[in-house]
Parts: C-alpha cells; sequence; structure tokens
C-alpha cells in the first residue's frame, strides 16, 4: 500500500522511521510539509523515499497514494481530512481531530460521505500493557467494570509556548486518557467532572492551564472512572490502569526498561522509567502502523474509528468547561 | 495502667484479646457492656479479666481505672466521652465519634475542658505500609504532595442490617479514608465532590446508600486527591495508598500474606489478599494500643487528636451532601 | 502445659518472651541456668516467671514439668535430651543436636526408648513464605520436584570467638538450609558437593572455616539441590526457596519489612530487608511454640521430628568432608 | 557494509529478518546454503536478497563482501571460520566454534593471522536484562562479586534427534550460561564440578545425554558460582542471574511480555513467560548484529571475541568429565 505522510516534524518522523523499517507493508511515495527545512529533507531521503514536496496538495492529486498519514499541527486537521476524504484517500490523523466539536463532526461527516476509512493516532491502544488490560476487561475475566483509574504522568512540562498553542491539558495531554477509559469501559461517557491545579509551574498557570488534574467521568452503563494527570513525574513516564469490576480487577504497572533488581544497604531497587515518550511506546507506534495498514488493504474497520475522534473531543470540552464553572458538566450540554 | 473496655463486641473483643496478648503496659480492670451475654463473657475472663459488668457508670465511678477503650456502637460515643471526660479518665474511642458535627464538637469541647487525651480509634494511621508511605512524605522524599490517591475496597459487603445503621458509606467504610489522606496531605480538605453508584448489591442502593463511590478533594495547601471504595472486591482487601509530589511518588502494594511466587503453564502468581480485617491490620491493632498506652502514661499527645475525630466527620458529612445534590460542595458548608 | 526453658541466653530469651506474651497453652514455670545473670534473671521475672534457678538438674525432678525447651549451647544438647527423655519430659530442643553423629543418634535413642516428644528448633519451616512454598510443593502443584534451589545468607557475619566454637559454616549455618532442602524435597539427600571460599573476612579463614559457601546436594527420589551461603549480605537478611518441578516452580521473594514503592529520579525502590533475626522470624519463633504444645497436649507427631536432628548433621558432616577433601561425598560414608 | 549469510536454517533466517528490517548499517549481498530449498529461497528474497546460491565458496571470492555471519551446523563452523579469514572475511559465527577444544583453538589461530574481526553468536549478553546486571557488577555497584547464579530453563525439550547430534546439554545450552557467567565474573573458570539427571525424558538419557543439570564453578578471582538448567519448564523460558556481591546483589527478574496484573479470587498473577526464543531475544539478536556492525565499520573489538569462543568450550569439557567421573575437574585437565 502506498502512503504520503503530511508533515515531518516530530511525530511525522517518528511514523517515517517506524514504517521504513518495521512496516512492510506500507510503503512511503510521499512526505509533503510546507515548512520542511534541509534537515528534514535529509531524514526523509535516508529512508529512500524520493518524494519530498512543499507542496501538500499534490498528494491528493496522486492517484497512485492510497493513503496519507496526516502529522501536521492540530488546526489544520480538519481541512485535511476533508480534503483527503474527497480525493478518496483512506486516514491516519494524528489526535485530536480538532478542539471545535462541531469541526470534528464536519470532518467526520465528509469521511463517511467519502467511504475512506479513518484512524485516529490514539497509540496507547496498541501498547502491549495497556492492551493486555483491555483483553482481561473484554474476555470477562474481571466481569463488570465498576471502578476506572488512570494515572497518566509525564515526565516533565512542555515548553511555555507549546502550552499556549495546545488547547490546554484536557486537549492535548488527557485526551489519550479520555479515549483510553472509554475504550477500557466499553461505555460512553455522560458527565464529566474537572478539578486542575497549578502545582508544577506558575507559567502554565498564567496561560490559564492547569498542569495538575484529576478528573471524574460516570458512564452509561454506570460505571464511574477517574482520571488524575500531572505534567511533571520527576521519575520520568509514569501511566497505569486498573478496571475493577464484579469479579476481580486488572492493572497494569507502570513500564519500565528492564527486570533489574539490585539490593544494597539503603534498599532494593528497580530501574528507572522511560524519560522519552518514542521509548515508552515504541513497539506501539509500529502496531499502530500495522493495523491501520490491515485495515485498508484488508478492507477492515479501523481499531480506531471516526466516533474515537469524536467522543474524547466532547469529554475535553466537557472538562475544560467543568473547570471553568466548578461543577459537574453533562456530555450533552457539549454536544451541539 | 488500669483501663476498661466499654463495648465487648467485635472490635470491643479485639482490643481486649490484643491488649491482654501483647500490650504489657495496659492492664485491663474492667470490661462492661449492658448487653453482654455468657459467651461474651466467657471470651473476657479467658485471659484472666475478673470484672466483667453491665453497668457501664461503674466504670467512671472506678478511681483505680485511668483510661476507657469506647467500643460500644457509634451513637452512643459521644455520650460515653462526656462521661469520661467528665470522670477524668482518659480516652480511646473507635471512629466515628459521632454523624452530627455539633455532637462530635460538643464531645471535643468536654475533653478539652477536662484535660484528658483522646485517641480516635483510626487504625490504618498504625498499618506497617501506609505508615512508611506516611513516613516517606514526611521525611520530604517525594518534595510536595499534588496528587493523592486512595484505592480502599472491603472483601464483601455488610449486612443490610448493618448498612441500615451504617451511616452510609462515607461515614462507614470511607471515613477511614478521608482520616488517612488528611494524615497523608499534612493539611486539611476544603472541598468535595462525590460520585456514587450502586453496583454490588441492589438493596444498598434500596437503603439510599451507594456502594461504589468515588471522591475528589481538594486540600487546604492546594494539593488535590481521589478516593475510590467499593463495598465487594472479590479478591480480598485491598488498600492502598500513593502520593504523588514534586520530587516523586510514594505508594504501598496491596498486603498478602506471603511472598510466595508461583509459576506454571498459565502464568505466574502471588497469593490471595487477606479476607478478614482482623488479619489485615493485626500488627496495626497492637501498634495502635501501644501508642494509646505511651500517650497517657508519658503524657504526650496522642498520635492521632480530637481534631481527628472531627474532620473526617465534616468531609463525610461533605461527601454526602455533595451525593445528594451532584454539586462539590465546600467544608463551610457543613461546618455548623 | 507446665514448661521449663534451660538455657537464658539469647535464644532462649526469645521463646521465653514469646510464650509469655503469645503462646498461652504453654505456661513457663522454670527457668534454669546455670549461668544466669541478675539482668537475665530480672528478664525472666518481668514475664511474672517465678521460678529462676542455677540448678538444671531440679527441673528434670519436678513433677510437674511436663516439657523442656533445651536453649542451652549445642554441646549441651545431647546430655540434656537423655536426662530429659529419662525424667519423662517432652523435649525441644534447639538445633543442631550435636556435631557427633554418634551422639545425635545416641540421643534420639533416648528419646525412642522413653517415648517422648521430640521436636528440633528448626524455626524456618515455621516461616510463613517458606511454609507457603511448602505448601505449594506438597499439593502437587508444581508436580515432582526436579531442581531445588536456596540462598541463605546473613546480614552480618558473627565475631570470631562465635564462628571458633560454631563447629563451622555447614553445622552451624547451613544446617538450617539442610533441613530445609529435605522438607521441601520430601526425600533424604545421599550425596553432597561442597565448594567453600573465604571472601568475606580472612579471620574466618584463619579458623579454619569459610564464609562463602556453595553446596549441590543429591536426593533419593532423583532430584538435585543447591544451597549457597554467605555470611555478609549488606542489604540484610536474604533467604529464598525455589522448588523447579515437572509442573512448574515455586519460590518465594526475600521478606521485607512492608510494601512500599518509592519512585524518584534516580529509579523505583523497596524497603530494606530485615536486619535482626527476631525480626524477620518473629511469627515462626510464635509458630512454633504452637506446634510444639499442640504435639505435646494433643499427642500428635512434632512437626519436626527426631530424624530431622540427625539427617541434617548427617548431610553437614558429609559437606564438611566433601570441603576438606574437594569431592563429592556420600552420606553413606559419613554415617556411622 | 556488505555481508553474506552463510546457512538459512532457523538461526540464519532470524539473522537475515533482523538485518533486513532493522541493521541498517548491514546490507546482505549474498544467501549461501548447499542445502536451501524453494521455501528458504522465497524467504530470502522477500527481504530483497538478490543472490541466493547454494556454493558457499562462492561468498569467499566475493570481493565485495567484507563480513560473512556463520549460522550452518556447529561441525562447519571451525572449517568455515578459517576459509573465511584466509579471505580476510570479518567473521560471526554462531556459537559454540565447535566441540573439539583442540579445533576451536585451530579456528582460532587462523582469525588471529588473519587479522580479521571474530564475533561469536553469544546472544545473550546483548539482553537488556542481563546487560543490566552486567552494568551494575561493573561499575562496582556490589562490590566484588563472591557468588554467581544463573538459572536457564528452557520451555520444552528439543526433538530427540536434535539431542543426538547436539553434543549434549553442557554444548548445546549451558554454553550461554557458561559464556554469560565469565561476562558476569570478569575471571575465568578454574574448575568445574557437574551434576546431572534424566528426569524429563527418559529417551534424553538413552543417548547420554542429562535434562537436568546443577553445575559448580570455582574462578580465578576467588568467587565462586552455579548455573541449574533443565530442558523442560512447563511455564515458558526462564531465565535469571545474580550476581551477590561485597556491597550488595544484583539479579534481574525472568522476562514477560507485558506488566499486567490480575487480581481474582484464586489469586493475583501476573503474565506467562515467554515461549519462543525469538520472542524473548528480539531486542537482543538486532542489538547482537548492530554490535557486530560496529566492530567492523569502527574497527573496534567485538563484545564477543575469539577467547570468548574458546572459554565456554573448555567449560563445557569439563562439564562433561566432571559429569562422567563424578569429580570435580580443572580448566588445565580438558585444556590440550
Amino acid at each position: 500500500m502506498k502512503a504520503a505522510v503530511i508533515g515531518a516534524g516530530r511525530i511525522g518522523r517518528v511514523h517515517i522511521e517506524n514504517i521504513s523499517m518495521a512496516v512492510r507493508e506500507i510503503e512511503i511515495k510521499t512526505v509533503a510539509d510546507p515548512f520542511i527545512n534541509e534537515d528534514g529533507e535529509a531524514f526523509v531521503r535516508s529512508f529512500g523515499i524520493e518524494n519530498v514536496t512543499k507542496d501538500v496538495d499534490s498528494v491528493f492529486a496522486d492517484p497512485e497514494i492510497e493513503a496519507v498519514l496526516i502529522c501536521s499541527s492540530t488546526d489544520t486537521h480538519a481541512d485535511l481530512i476533508m480534503k483527503a476524504a474527497a480525493a478518496g484517500k483512506h486516514i491516519f490523523c494524528e489526535k485530536p481531530v480538532d478542539h471545535s466539536v462541531a469541526r470534528v463532526k464536519m470532518a467526520l461527516e465528509a469521511v463517511r460521505k467519502a467511504g475512506v476509512k479513518l484512524q485516529i493516532g490514539f497509540v496507547r491502544r496498541f501498547d502491549h500493557n495497556h492492551r493486555g488490560v483491555y483483553d482481561a476487561v473484554r474476555s470477562g475475566k474481571i466481569g463488570t467494570p465498576h471502578i476506572l483509574r488512570i494515572s497518566s504522568r509525564d515526565p516533565e512540562p512542555p515548553t511555555i509556548e507549546y502550552v499556549r498553542r495546545s488547547g490546554g491539558i484536557f486537549y492535548d495531554m488527557m485526551i489519550h486518557d479520555f479515549d483510553m477509559i472509554r475504550f477500557l469501559a466499553g461505555s460512553e461517557v455522560t458527565e464529566v467532572y474537572a478539578k486542575g491545579a497549578v502545582l508544577v509551574d506558575p507559567a502554565i498557570g498564567a496561560e490559564g492551564d492547569v498542569d495538575t488534574a484529576i478528573v471524574t467521568l460516570t458512564f452509561e452503563n454506570g460505571a464511574i472512572g477517574v482520571i488524575d494527570n500531572s505534567r511533571q513525574a520527576v521519575y520520568g513516564y509514569d501511566q497505569r490502569l486498573e478496571v475493577f469490576g464484579s469479579e476481580g480487577s486488572v492493572q497494569d504497572e507502570n513500564d519500565i526498561p528492564n527486570t533489574v533488581v539490585l539490593s544494597r544497604r539503603e534498599g532494593t531497587s528497580y530501574g528507572t522509567a522511560y524519560q522519552v515518550m518514542w521509548d515508552r511506546y515504541t513497539r506501539a507506534f509500529i502496531d499502530e502502523m500495522h493495523a491501520f495498514a490491515d485495515s485498508v488493504i484488508n478492507d477492515k474497520v479501523p481499531p480506531v474509528t471516526d466516533l474515537d475522534g469524536l467522543y474524547p473531543v466532547l469529554i475535553a470540552a466537557a472538562a475544560n468547561l467543568s473547570l471553568a464553572e466548578g461543577r459537574p458538566v453533562k456530555i450533552s450540554e457539549v454536544d451541539e
């Protein structure tokens, strides 16, 4: 399957490298990025990709290209999805689709009309640990889910410039967890209560954002859940899930690079957690691409569907409103 | 130090046995219980305790008795505290002091005026695991606390009769966690948001109670916290804490009876958690009594003070109001 | 059951305290120790024991005393067993019975003739972790044992005076493991190969002893096993077992005082292991006494029998010979 | 760097796939295998490799080829090493070089004379867990090594045909551990005592081999070590190391595919270990090739040197003699 990557920034390069090295079923024909520089071009060419262009529209015009990977900035996602759909290309789009519920819906509508596949880049669904929790839940091993818990903490806060353009912690960071918790619950969120605090960096607060948050969620099926996020866990990536149900509980422990245990006078210690997202989710990024290729090549429903592009955005919108007004917010209040 | 135990029910007997066997610094002179039966009396006498009486007031009249342990039902606590204080006895009282904030305050006022010691039976503060988390927090190892999490789940729901008289999940069960989270935070709660569900047993719902709950808490010092409770964890007692802060995170894993690891075709398994509270907290119940004796004998402030009898009740009251009205509730709203 | 303790040294005091506090079914009537000093006497009396004597023989003459606990030095064990047997007293004797196989056999013969109970103080059989491994093996969960492994390391070497009188690492330290590995295997050792080294303290080597050792054992039932010992694990007591069999493997992890996990920049750490044997085996020492009382009171075979007093001594003798001659030694070679 | 792979059996294909997908610095120009069939050829061609030949000598004649990977059967290794050395090719050779100490020495002599690089395929040195243990030892974190322990167990025994041609458990299976324990000790083995048993499959015994073994080793630097092997761990690959030293101990826990923890009535369970070697050592096989490429391209000493091809063979020879004669054997006895 021939594909084009749109956007050769950080995440675009990860996909380019992974596909070139480890995803044989996808061939990247073109990389399009209006802002690509010499370094970026050299990077792309080092994988034997010939077409590097600043003209994004050329991708949609190329009949050989079956699928596009949208890895550009969030504000361009909806437009590019609509253009790709119009051109009949299958689409992989990084999260989130957009911060506007209306624009997300418009983009999804275009996809549906065009009958192309759309997979959203919620890469954590492909993490081997989280997947193990999901499989245990789906197989009924813990019975009916009652309580869902996610702790998700980044090693260090992004730059203030990034924070400014991020849309806030709920759209930028917790959106992964909003997707994951729905995925685990097998049910949609109906109500959200968000509590936030500025405890890591006052500059984040100055931008009107929070760096620490606890969000309580109610699900259609009666389960309740809670997510906590922090922009700074000094010990590295810390991402853990738990689903507690009528027949037991399943959780994953944080992922660390090896199983080494060191016993010394001061106690027994395990290794340091991952410090870099690409290391933490190496396999997940590759598996995500295998899944996308599989859905296109074998005409399957993608494992992260169009509605998975919408619901997390609705939850994030509700969380923002809840934080602003200091009250629980129903999803229906933000669903335009 | 000579003491009397008031109430020879389940918890009273635990204290009688522990003190007789393992707490040499306390001598139980009298056990007083208006409802004691033959079995109860035989149990008490088997520990060489001679005075067994149905006359509770005789305890207060006995000048030899320095301290009383109030182990009767919750509705009698406040009155007994006031009587004991009036008689100049030091007091150990099981949790909670009362469901009425006003009555708690009245009892505490009486204690303060009498100048006697009062220790509340928040036994989990003495658990070796939770204590280890507390010590790590207090010693500054994780910096300033940002997020506090408690999961606390019982092996099976109490009888409906018990539920009916329990005052609800917040006064009966989560009150332990309200105390613990304040203890860990080193700061008082200012606001509470409670979400509850009836997922274990509809009969609990029929009593107007919930069996599953997530409560979000805001602390004076800016930290935020979350507690989840379930009346039924089929795998046994599950009680875990985490305090996440500016310099790291400290948590305890659930306690299991031994370190045995069994590897078979179907995977690797650890032992089953405790099924009975007395097994789970054996050492904590003993250490709690050592601490009470130490505070009386050596004239120290008890490790669980009078205010620790008040604040958890305030939080429980706020949680009840939050659940009833579906909104966050400030502690000041319930502090009469 | 009325008992006397002979020897009020370190181990004797542990039993006196445990029985007084936690083993209600045994009443210590007398403590006899020819070398007892004022401190020792005060210690004994603090538990309400009236009879403290330097005259050991008075114990055997007292018809009220049903059982004796022999806690004196190893060289006195065999004689005291024979005297106690002659007097018709049941016997608990600290390990090892003697360093001479012939004398052990003589003592056991006396016990058998007298028809009294004899329990040897292999306390680790009562450890909750090791017991869990044993139970898994006996219940058939790992099938037929193939490989048995024990690692057993002390926090620090004893004094050189102690080493000098200890009989060497095999009689003094590894004897516990010789008992345990037989217990786990459910089969007797037929051959021993011992490899030793002086790596901790040259002074130990100067006494003709080793401080580090690996011993390979062959069992009658075909299984093979290995034990490693070190006199100094700087991180504390480290005692772990593994039994690997046809259907799986069961092991215990080292015991640590709590389940606290601390995550900081430098990694994730668990607590420090126990530094003091009495802390490590608190419950085991108590359970050992319950078991002895149970065997006497209810006329049961003790859980550590007379032959358990013999076989580990045979293995230790074979290990010493193996180390001296640098070759595998059959048990039959040392069985006089 | 252009390379040829000699032998397209199981291990050859692993290297072909890994290099093609993940080791960009090596280009496989030729795959040579006298016995290659259509399937094998199709497999090779699927990675875009054009030259597939049955003529192994053509590899040595091709001036473009800088390095050869010898993945054929053990009996061909020594000859192929000598031919490759004569042709000036750098060499990666699967373990063991040969079962004859004399032939190993001849091959190594040829390599030394030719001045080419030789890396032996002891892939476990590249395992992320074992590497972590090694790094901790080398960095001095545990002080001076005193006791080294390796447990290494395969999920299921090989076929009897394989056993027959394998050279026995020491040359075929424990040779990995002989290499690893030297690597960890940083010192050479001087004496070996091997104990073996036939507990898994009598047919293995009928071939004169054992399926279960414990080997005790003495090192030049005074440390002592022990390795246990079983041909069948029903719960999957079980490979664990421990190095215990003067300042602590470092070990690795067995590797499992994820961190999922499931708590149910019957206890708490972790995932099943790996069942397939390629899954267990995926990254190690790739890292091994990166290291080989690095040593050739950047003219470095390979991380597994020629002597690493010799010493494990000497230890295996000593273990065989020890098992046959039931006595400890010095390495000098088998070093011709």
